[in-house]
């Protein structure tokens, strides 16, 4: 952390600060530059909070070097981490495919879909029971009756389930339930959901708030590991710019970027950064020749009459035909599908 | 709405939407444009869902005419809203400005700040007892002890007081202990805390998400009210744009807007905008010129040592001769302060 | 066109509107929606200046149907436009490489790496001799001398060349120097260099705008192509966004949906995207992936010499066995390199 | 500047580094992080290229201490500018209000307006000749005749004007003709004809591009003081958001943090920023309030039948008025009109 004074701060000023850092145990490196003068912090900055540093009115500005979080950082753990889900995994040589309507809407459909999908060699269902809309009246997904049916296809399929989780009331019963929880978009930084899930150990499917960072969304991560669950994947599903004919604006730079600062899992969902049900096929085989561990897809056996979400999802036909594009990609980067 | 439908439709897919859109209770008024075929449909389309239009794989478009919200909606509530809170109000001739520190501290940091507030002319007391913070190692909040301390600060002042709600689980002792009940940017598609609240009759301070839209955001009222509570106040505090010399960018277009679209009143928090100190006077004053119902700011007695947010909190004695300014200007425009 | 009238317009302000329509030879279908009345606006809508619409007072909002570019549109041209350059092209079934350094430094520069390019199937030759520098102060190009060595390269490896237009001054140089006339993301919108280099015959790189929507990139196509030039190969190479780990945020979508829209062919410049050396790779391959016609990519023998740019060139080396993993990736979607 | 080396970076590749910068003149301030190596550097640091830092593959980042810009720059000359025109200026205590048609259209339309908006207080005529717009389609302006039209509307009334160049190849006939020459939006970053202004000495006023950050804005302006023409206005007319309600979002904060960072004058566009009529009075007050050295409005004697812009044009009655509620603002901060 380097801390550049106002131009003209009195030295008194200037000792004050001083003597304020090491007392957090910091120590300092002082130099006076052309028209600044700067305060370079050596230690363990960790306990210092950047928000009272820059409360200083003769501080010009607050410089950061090192990333402000630590659990997920490759620097402090070089090698990947592999998130093991039943006989499944996220972040290993194969990739994960995780693939099943937006919304579950009733045995048969969820049913015939999981199998489907498995045929083609997706590795998990996912399904909505709790469904976020930005609408109050539109459908809100089928609750309880939704998580039944998932493990219903789970038992028929062996394939394991994920599904988002809105609200902390529901923590225990999706733990029991299901096998990845998904934290949505929108609840990214819904800070006391992420503590209570990092409570659990349970596998986290951690999705990027529409406006987020990606520093950010490592930081949300942080909030779940520092409560003891390391089991986090992290997935990029598009941010919002001023682009409106895509619905998201999807930022596949994201993948090399956190693959870089972060040992975790990352996985891409083409089908809700989009939008378009003709844009998820070209933009997951962009993702996995740009490096994900994984996608996330949505997948309907009658998009027309699907309850959400029908515009961006394709049939279990188009799904099985891009499954073997997907796997000649991988194989060319020395991975599995 | 109308549907667009895709070059080369076949005549009985038209006729198949068509008898869908009659069978919803619409009636339709096609018309073959130059390149394109168009069903314009008239009658109540609330109960139709657009995502199971565009899911259509025939249809190219779809053109919303009419907005998505009612209970917010000025074309159905031509009047202005004015939301009582004990003896204050927000959203008539007198401006409501809400003053105090970004957390509650301690008994004496915040009944002081809110004895000086209260003699500048605010109306209302903000403080934090619980805070969202980007990082999980940051300063989270008296929590509980934070409620007793802004409840004794209310005894001492009658300033009604606003404070942030995170999580669901708080819903009734905040409805017993605080007057108004402020959902952060961060919750505001936070879906199912909004329905929770929407349910009390307590009046909700509903912040526009950082990377919202003007209609998301009164979407996200519509939750509210929909739920039966319609004592909704807005408030605009800055959008994610790429500029990253201020925290977020303060859109104050967005409060003109809002006044043509909806009746509800809409107040500005310039502190959170800019995130700079010397930035709320200006910003402050100009949310009050456009037309603001009010102010969020954050006013600490010494913020170089707040425990949050000290680089966008001002003094009391700034405070105070910032309200003799905004006095003036609200006056021009015809409003109290 | 729809024209959507306010709530409460008088008939006779609605029968004037209708007729101007009319006079400008327009059919009009009028609707009497549940709040609003729409006109439809049947016909070549094209002499409309929708501008003109809108400034009347009683207009509530202006809704389009169809886009508003002609040339560019596969609406009225199905088939893929291929661009010939010398004895290469652009849009066909062969990708087009166009990779070299981001500025021309001297002749054994520009030789070496040119010849380094080729051997690894590179198509065409870039190099910057008039360079858009955001500080006046940074090294400008070489110029014309950038120019001549530019033709040496040419002569001694029979690639074409592709390089920058800054000026409308040089536009007659540049059409008897140089094969392909770059217009930079800077000038997209710079109307008058549109027009002087679409009253040209060669081929025009443009770039999107680092705001510009797809609809404006195309519009800016439409200027080029209106004045007879039809020429036009369109390049994404990242937007502007909150995201700030990466120079800009590479849009992929835009590719298939350019191509949906356009008939014509558009590459991907993963180099100035990301800005970053190590993303070029990974970027690279998603491009080629999700179905971009080509792309250009910064080489440069000694990137931390290199005048410009060099954090985001790669080596001669990298190059070179980016192109084999390429090309695998081009087979898979039946395409070459 | 703080140059921050990867972690593990051998000792002989930072002694590279430390030679070089100190073969350009600085001093090295080294230091031993937790897990970084930083070289802080000393001096002016004005010749050395940024670029060329971050392309060595051993450097982590590189932070800058100092701003890029010098003449624009605050720190090295306090005092506010005031640009003198005729017997206007900008800058000073009286706020300069530029008022005027999006183009002009005729002799008589011109000189109304003219006459008009001097009457209501404003000190400057603004009208389009050339005009940039998105489709080339739409009418591009009166071009000569246009500015001809503008002279005689001075003759007439003795306000200075102002007008848009969009090429090099006037910037002659300007000098000669017009009294402030303007580069639009979409111009900021056409580095050529930013160094063309730069070799007059008529004053320029320069418009924050879309998607320019503040820091872009005042290098353009710095492209044009580095030629020799210091009488730059600078002029924040909204940038580019996700939401789409308003044609851009408007940056007020921009100005106070203008005004801190350097000394030029910065006035305001409401007209264009917001692209509704209705926007423009309440953006024009806040504009005032927040500290604007002035206003760029677009006036309109009937902005149904306006040849551009007419949506956001207000009529001189409604100007009129605005300009007494702005006199009354002004003089709350001790401005005039």
């Amino acid at each position: 952390m380097v801390i550049v004074m106002r131009p003209n701060t009195q030295k008194k000023e200037i000792e004050k600060i001083r003597r304020k850092m090491e007392s957090l145990g910091c120590s300092i490196h002082a130099s006076q530059g052309e028209s600044f003068y700067l305060l370079g912090l050596v230690g363990d900055t960790s306990k210092i909070d950047p928000d009272q540093i820059k409360a200083n009115r003769n501080v010009e500005k607050l410089i950061f070097v090192q990333e402000p979080y630590k659990k997920v950082n490759r620097l402090f753990q070089p090698l990947d981490s592999v998130i093991s889900v039943r006989d499944q995994s996220v972040g290993g040589k194969k990739l994960a495919i995780m693939a099943g309507p937006c919304s579950v809407e009733s045995e048969e459909q969820i049913i015939t879909i999981a199998e489907q999908i498995k045929e083609s060699g997706a590795s998990f269902l996912r399904g909505g029971a709790f469904k976020p809309r930005t609408s109050p009246y539109s459908f809100q997904g089928l609750k309880e009756d939704g998580l039944e049916l998932l493990k219903l296809a789970r038992e028929k399929t062996g394939l394991p389930i994920v599904t988002e989780l809105m609200s902390a009331e529901y923590v225990e019963k999706f733990v029991e339930d299901v096998d990845v929880i998904q934290i949505g978009a929108r609840n990214m930084q819904n800070f006391d959901l992420l503590k209570e899930v990092g409570k659990t150990n349970i596998p986290i499917l951690l999705k990027r708030g529409m406006s987020a960072t990606i520093e950010e969304l490592l930081m949300a991560a942080e909030y779940i590991m520092s409560e003891g669950n390391e089991k986090v994947i992290l997935c990029e599903r598009g941010v919002r710019t001023f682009e409106q004919y895509t619905r998201n604006t999807l930022d596949l730079s994201a993948i090399p970027v956190i693959k870089k600062l972060s040992h975790l899992p990352v996985i891409v969902d083409p089908s809700h950064a989009g939008g378009l049900w003709w844009l998820v096929e070209p933009l997951a085989k962009a993702a996995i020749a740009v490096g994900a561990d994984g996608l996330m897809i949505e997948v309907h056996n009658d998009p027309a009459n699907a309850k959400c979400d029908g515009q961006q999802s394709i049939t279990p036909e188009r799904f099985k035909s891009l499954m073997d594009t997907l796997k000649a990609i991988a194989n060319i980067e020395n991975r599995e599908l």
